[in-house]
């Protein structure tokens, strides 16, 4: 068996979320129907480092599977950005040792949720980030945001049908980034982080930069553990899954060990 | 009668151009269509201040129309954007004197090609930008570009079915802007451009990128007023106009003057 491990770009606004739904295109399906082909109608099942919601990108999520047959990685890539649409691209492929897997050999991911200020939609950036037509109070935001950092139990910000069995994260950066031409950053890094997380802590800072609730509130709304307590769920369009990180250890193949003499 | 004009912003993806066609739609058509009905279904023709292709992007581009009653221009604005698809935004509303057309007081335009290298299509930059997998040589492209500023006959960038009366335009400005992360820009500011003329200078470009011919045999093709001398017709993806000029006291709207007393 051989294991390898794609990291992978995707338009969010083409698919109904990451994973395989009867009757719908996902991320999934796309991918593992590109696998079968390439490796002569095997079927493939990937694993994901998560699932992202439709319409929610991906610069670099990660996806790892197992193939009897070797392939040359680089052949692999192009072989499979062939077959694949537009709208979902491989930016690498690697071969990985036996035990890598995508989703439990994660150590931590980066989110960035993208908003923009002007007084009117952009042709560029409908699909592609959050609209906001007032400007924010994004200093509000800037307040609010450490009372995010550190390990909470993040009850208030779970969505619904979480199935984590611990509502406990650690989020160890929450940074602003203003862009420039209206457009601002809010970015996420944490070791892992529960369903609609990122998305409800947006929300609640979204109030805060409308003057909706005032910048404590968010510390506030955290320790009450209340999911009433969490702003809206920020929509999917402005979410982008960065990266996905790994311990650099895990992601060296060394070839093949011969079995030790007998 | 009020002269207005508005800048508009599109995403040509969504359009098969600019230009009213049956059964099509256009920019045109789109825009005629919004602003009857601002305008209590009262027919309203516009003016760009030129055509662009289908797939062509604009972030810039102006149309004036005339109509028999005024209106607020940011109330003009908000009620269009109201009613126009993501695709198409308004971006600037204003009264204008009764002499100002969109074309015939334009006295310059500027627009973009974009152009990415890297191994992979990007599912952002589809539809956005045009692809090259090799890396090309922008060294050569610079030192090619001179020779397409100034006024020259520009025959053999011209495309079949330009009805302009004269080849003669005036290049004032070609640049090539590396923006990081594998996006290059080949920018042109002119007082006006023939039917094609960028995207055919830009494939003749790429021809040099790719080392397809060498930087001097530019300024030949361009001297020998030949269409066969011009490489590919770049595809339209790539490319945006930016603004468009105009004198600047054509902008100003002094309000009504009064008839003299008799």
């Amino acid at each position: 068996m051989a294991t390898y491990r794609l990291v992978i770009e995707y338009n969010g606004r083409a698919f109904a979320g990451f994973q395989t739904q009867l009757n719908q295109v996902t991320v999934q399906s796309t991918l593992e129907a590109a696998l079968a082909q390439h490796f002569d109608k095997e079927r493939v099942i990937i694993h994901g480092s998560g699932r992202t919601d439709a319409g929610v990108h991906a610069l670099g999520q990660v996806v790892s599977f197992r193939v009897d047959v070797e392939r040359d990685p680089v052949h692999l890539r192009r072989g499979l950005n062939t077959a694949l649409p537009p709208e979902l691209s491989v930016i690498l492929a690697e071969r990985m040792p036996e035990s890598f897997h995508a989703r439990f050999t994660a150590t931590g991911k980066t989110y960035r949720y993208r908003v923009y200020n002007r007084p009117d939609r952009s042709p560029f950036l409908t699909g592609f980030a959050l609209h906001r037509f007032r400007p924010l109070d994004w200093s509000a935001i800037e307040a609010a945001m450490p009372a995010l950092v550190g390990t909470h139990d993040f009850t208030t910000f779970r969505g619904a049908g979480c199935v984590a069995k611990s509502p406990v994260r650690t989020v160890d950066r929450a940074a602003h980034v203003d862009v420039g031409g209206g457009e601002h950053h809010l970015e996420f890094h944490g070791n892992g982080f529960l369903r609609y997380q990122v998305r409800r802590m947006v929300g609640t800072l979204l109030d805060v930069g409308e003057r909706r609730r005032p910048p404590e509130d968010v510390a506030a709304a955290l320790a009450a553990c209340d999911p009433k307590r969490s702003g809206r769920t920020a929509r999917p369009e402005g979410l982008y899954l960065v990266s996905v990180d790994y311990p650099p250890e895990s992601l060296i193949f060394e070839g093949f060990s011969e079995a030790a003499p007998a």
